[in-house]
C-alpha cells in the first residue's frame, strides 16, 4: 500500500460540504484534506474549528492557484457545480462532484466533455458524481444478486423517494433552483434504474404527472410536491417512479426491482435503528429523518472509494457520462410533468417533436 | 332478529362458485342455499357430495323457473355474468354477481339500467359486484381511519395486484377472454382507488405501459404480463397502478394510500402465516400463494354482510354504479396500454378524441 | 359424507360458551346445537336471542336428561369442569372441555380417569381439552416443519403468553380462582412446549421466579402479574416460559422453537392487521387486544375438527393425558414460583422432595 | 477544541485488536495509534502493512517502557487482560480493555483496585472495558427513552446472544479457556441488564440450565452450547438469558425491557442490511454472520468516545465496578448451569451457602 494520501481541496462548506469535509479528513486515512474554500464566513469559521491543518479560503480560484492537489470535491451550490467542476477538470485533478451536476443540460454536458478532453492527457483522472446510493450496502447487494443471474433479467423497477414534510418551508425557496421535483428527489432513483436496468439501455418514452397538495406555491415554478412518473425502455424494461415531499414519519426511499424470476426490494421497511416500541399507540418505530440518516454509511464508503480509486487508478463505479444521462431523464421527467404530455424518443434517443396537445 | 333465511341460488360450481357455495352454505347462518345451476356435470357432482339439501340443476333458467329464491350469486364465466345478472334483477331477486360484470361495456352497463329499472318496482332490492377486498379487515380499518380524518386528504393512491408466475401457461388461454391484465388483475385496485379517493371523483387523464416478459404470447392478445399505469383527477389526487402475472413467491396485494399528514400501507410485508424460519437461507417467511389465501375471510365477510343487507334492508357497501365505473376505467387503461397513448377526459367524463399519433 | 350431524349440547354461555356456540351453530356445517345450559339469566336472553331453534336449559344435569346429545362442550366456569365433563363421560358422550380441566390435579385426573373407564365400553368416544393453538395454522406449519425433520431435533423451547394490561382490575379477582399465572397464562405455552418436545418426555427439574409490577395486590393470593420459568428435560432438551399481564400495546403470544439446524419463530411479530400507519409518530401497527383476536380462526378450525373426529372416528388431536401432564407441570411451576424453590422430578416423573430451604 | 491527539499503545493484534487498531487509526481523528505490540509475527506483519506510521513491537513491557503514551488498548488474549491493564493503570495510562478482565474474580478485582489506587494520583484516569453494545444507537435510544421515564419502571429484561453455528470446531477449542457460555457469550447480557436494570440493584438469585445439542465435546469442560438462565433482583424485577452457539441463519442478539408502561424491542428481527428477495424459498432476508456485522458502528462510537473522554476528562459510560459485577454473575451463572443448583444471595451480595443437594 503507498504511503502518499490523495491531497484533496473541497468547494463548500454547506451541509454537504461539511458532511464530506468530515468523511475525508476524519474517516478516510488514505486522504488528506488539505484545503477548502467557501464565500460563506460562518462556514469558515466551521472549518477552522473543525479541520484542524486545513487551509481555509474565501475563492475557489484562489485555492486552486495556491494549493498543490490530487483531487477536488465540489459540494458548493448547484449553480457552481460545473463550472468548479470544470476549472479542476482543466488543472488535471481528480474531482467527486456533489450532484447535480447542473440543472442545465447544456451546461451539464460541458462536464462531461471538459473530462473527456482532459482524460485524453490525463489517462488516470477521475472524474465522478456523488450518487451515494451505488455506495450503500443494500443497493449493493441488489445489484450483485442480479448481475450474478441470481433473479433473471429485471424487468420492473420501481422506486421512490419521499422526504419529511418541511414545515419550515424553506423548501419552497429551495424549489425556485432545485430544477423541480424530479431533479431534486428523483435524480437519485433515476441513476439506480439507470444501474440496474442498463446504463446504455434506450428510453422509449415517459410520461409523469402530479400535485400540489401541501404546498400549492410551488405550481407558480412550476413545481409540484408530489408526483409520479414511468417510463419505457427498449428490451421489454418499464419504471414507476414516486417522489414526495410531505411524508409524515421521516424519508422513506425504496426500491423494488421485479425479475423474471425473482424480486428484490430495498428498505421497504424504513427504520431509523432497531428499537420497537411497544406501548398504548401500538407496536412502532421511528424512520430516518433525513437521507444523511439512511445512508451516512454510503457517503463514508464513497470517500473512502473515490479516493482509493484515485490513488490506486481503478475506474470509479459511475460513469460520468450516465449522471449527465440521469439528468436528461429528469428534466425530460419534469416537462412531462408540468405539461402534463407523454414524451417520445426515437431509435437515436432523440426526443420525437409531436403535435400533441390538450385540443 | 327475523328467524327466516335469505334463499339464495347460486350460478356456477367453478372454482370461485365452490367458495361462494361453501361459504353461503356451511360459514352464513342467515343464508340458505336452495339450488345452485351448472352447466359442468363434474361441478353438478361436486354439489351433490358437498352441499346438502340443496338443489342441482344443469341450467340456470330452471332454477330460475322452478326455485323460489330470494337471492342469486352469480358465479358462472364471465361471458354470461351480466345475462344472468340481469335475468334474476327483472325476477326482483337480490344479487351478488362476480367482478367483472363484463368485459363489454355496454353490457355492463345494461346491468345497471336493468337494476335502476326493477329498483324502481322493488325498491329493497339489492344488486351488489362482488368486489371482496372492501370487505377485508386490513382496507376497512384504512378507509376508516381516512374517513375519520385522521389523516388527512388521500394525495396519492399506489396500488398493486401481483400474482404467482402460474407455470401451467393454463393462465396464457385465460388470457384470451378476460379483458387483458387491468381487466382482470387491477379491477381490485381500481374499485379500491374510487373507494379511496372518491366514487364520483372525475378522472383527467391516464396512461399505461406494460411489456411481455415471460408471456411473449400475450402479446398476440394485446395483452402484457406486467403493466404499470397512472391516473391523474380532480381536486389533486393521482394514483399509480402495478399489475403483474409473474411473481416468484407469491401473490403479493399491497397498497399505499398517502395523504396529506400520514399514509397507510396494508400488505406491504404479505406474510401466509406467523411463521419465520431461520435457517441457512435467512430468515424467511412465505406468501400466501393465490388471491385467496390472503382474501379468504374477506369473502366469508362479504357472504355474511350480502345476506344481512337482504335480509335487514340496508344499502350494500359497494354501489353498482361504481363497479361500471371500473370497468370503463380498467378498458381505457388496457387501450392505453396497447396503444401506448395517454387518455384524456374531458369535464363530462368521456374521453377526448384526439389526433394523438406517434407521429 | 354423512348426512347425520353431530348434536351437541353446550354447558355455559359466558365469554367462551358464546363464542363455541356461534361457532359450532353457525360455522360448523356438520355440527347442530341441539341445547345449552347456563344458570345465568343473562346468558339464556342472549341465547335465546342468537341461538334460533336451540334449547336453552337452566340447569345442566337437565339437559343431560331430557337431551339426546353426541357431544357436550364444557365451557362453564372451571371449578365445574371436571364434574360437568365426568358427567357426560359417563353417558358416552363426546367431549370437548374447556380448558383447564380444573385446578385441582386430582380432580383433573379423575377426569381421565373417567374417560379411560368408559372408554372401554365407548371405543369412538372422544374426549378433548380444548388447546386452541394446537389448531392455529402458524403452529400447524411449524410443527409439520420439525416433523419433517427439515430443520432438526428441537433443542430449546420459548414461549410466552403476555395479555393486554387489564385496567378495570377485574382480573384480580379472577385471579383468586384462576390457579395462578402459569395454570391461567402460560397454560397453553405448557401444552406447546409438550406437543415440540415430546408428550411422554422426562420432566427433570423446573424452576419460576416472578413480581407484581402492576397488581400488588396478586401476592396475597399468591400470584404474581409477570413471571419466568424454566424447565429441563431429558435427552437435552431446555424451555423457556415467560408471561405477563400488564403488556401495553396489546396481547402478545410469541414461540420460539430451536432445533439444531434451524429455529422456528411464531408470530414474534404480532399484528392485528395487514395495516401500518406512518404518521408524526413513527412506523406502526396495531397488536390484537385479546387472544381471541389472535386465534379466533383456530377456535372456528377446533369446532370443526372436533366436529369432524367424532363423525369420522378420527383421533383427536390432543391427548387427554398430555392436557392433565400440562396441568401438573403449571402447578409445580406456580409452586416455585411461590416458594423460590428448585424442584426436581426423579425417574419415575416424581418431585423428589427435598429439604430445601433459604437457610 | 484542542490540537493533541490521545497517543495511543495497542496490546494485540488478533481479531479485535485489528479492529481496534483500524478504527483508532483511521477512524478516529483525535487519536493517534503511536505504537501497537504482538508476540504473533504474522499480526506483526499485518500491523506494518496496515498500520502507518506505528510502531510495532514484539513484547508489551517494552512497548510501555519505551513509548511515552496516553492510553492504553488492551486486545491481547484473556489470559493476559488484567496483568497488561494492570501494568498500564499503574504507569498512570488510559485504558480501554477488551472484555472479559479475566475469568478469575479475583484477578478481575485485581484491576479494579489497581485502578482505584492509581486514580488518587491521577484523577483524570479513565479505565473502561469495552463492552461496545453501550455505544449501540439502539440501545442507548432504549436506554435514553426509558431513562426519561416514558415507559415506567422496567420489570423483565429478556436478552439474549446467539452464535452463528461454528462449523470449523474451532470453537470448542477456545471454549476451553473461554471461562464457559455466559461468560463469552452472554456477558454483554448481563452488561445491559445491569445498565437497563441499575448497577447497584441487588441480586437475590440465579439459576442457570444447558443442554449440550451440538456440540457434545464441551460437557467435558463443563459447558454447554445452549443455556438460559434467569435471575431475580429486588425491587421486584427478573431477568431472562438466552445463550447459544448454533444458529443455523447467522447471529441473533436481542433484547426485550418490559416496563410497567410500555416494552422496547431491540433487534428483534435482525437483518444483515435493507434487502429483502422474494423468490420462490420465499421473502427472506439475511442476517449479519458475526456480532461485528452488527455492532461494528458501535465499535467506531466507543473509539470516539473512549478518546474524547481521555482528552477532555469527561467520565466513561461504564463503570469499572460494572463490569467486574458482570463477571461475578456471568461465573456464578457458569456455576449454576454446571451444578444445576439455584443460587441465592444475601443483603451483603454474598451467595448464601446451601446444603443444597440433588439427595
Amino acid at each position: 500500500m503507498p504511503s502518499s494520501k490523495l491531497r484533496i481541496g473541497i468547494a463548500g462548506l454547506g451541509r454537504m460540504g461539511k458532511r464530506h469535509a468530515v468523511n475525508f479528513h476524519d474517516l478516510t486515512q488514505r486522504a488528506q484534506v488539505v484545503a477548502v474554500s467557501t464565500p460563506d464566513p460562518t462556514e469558515r469559521v466551521w472549518g477552522k474549528e473543525n479541520l484542524e491543518g486545513v487551509k481555509i479560503y474565501e475563492d475557489y480560484d484562489d485555492m486552486l492557484a495556491q494549493e498543490n492537489l490530487d483531487a477536488v470535491i465540489v459540494a458548493s451550490a448547484t449553480s457552481v457545480h460545473a463550472e468548479q467542476a470544470i476549472k479542476a477538470i482543466s488543472k488535471g485533478y481528480h474531482v467527486l462532484c456533489e450532484k447535480p451536476l447542473s440543472i442545465d443540460l447544456k451546461v451539464a454536458r460541458s462536464v462531461l466533455q471538459a473530462y473527456e478532453n482532459s482524460k485524453k492527457k490525463n489517462p488516470k483522472q477521475k472524474v465522478m458524481c456523488a450518487f451515494s446510493r451505488r455506495f450503500d450496502a443494500s443497493y449493493r447487494e441488489a445489484h450483485g444478486q442480479i448481475a450474478e443471474g441470481q433473479h433473471g433479467s429485471p424487468v420492473v423497477f420501481r422506486s421512490q423517494t419521499a422526504d419529511l414534510l418541511d414545515k419550515t418551508g424553506s423548501f419552497v425557496d429551495y424549489a425556485k433552483t432545485s430544477g423541480g421535483i424530479f431533479v431534486d428527489c428523483s435524480i437519485h432513483d433515476i441513476d439506480l434504474m439507470l444501474w440496474f436496468l442498463g446504463e446504455d439501455r434506450k428510453l422509449k418514452s415517459l410520461q409523469a404527472v402530479g400535485v400540489t397538495a401541501v404546498h400549492p406555491e410551488l405550481n407558480a415554478m412550476n413545481d409540484r410536491d408530489n408526483a409520479v412518473a414511468r417510463l419505457e425502455f427498449d428490451g421489454g424494461k418499464v419504471a414507476s417512479l414516486y417522489c414526495s415531499r410531505m411524508m409524515a414519519a421521516g424519508q422513506e426511499d425504496t426500491t423494488e426491482i421485479i425479475c423474471e424470476k425473482g424480486s428484490l426490494r430495498v428498505n421497504m421497511e424504513g427504520r431509523k435503528n432497531h428499537v420497537v416500541v411497544h406501548d398504548a399507540k401500538g407496536a412502532r418505530r421511528d424512520l430516518p429523518q433525513h437521507y444523511y440518516e439512511r445512508f451516512r454509511e454510503a457517503f463514508i464508503t464513497e470517500a473512502y472509494e473515490f479516493t482509493t480509486c484515485c490513488l490506486d487508478d481503478v475506474a470509479v463505479p459511475i460513469t460520468l457520462s450516465s449522471s449527465v444521462r440521469a439528468i436528461e431523464i429528469a428534466m425530460a421527467l419534469q416537462r412531462s410533468l408540468v405539461s402534463g404530455n407523454k414524451i417520445y424518443f426515437g431509435e437515436d434517443g432523440q426526443e420525437i417533436s409531436k403535435t400533441m396537445s390538450k385540443l
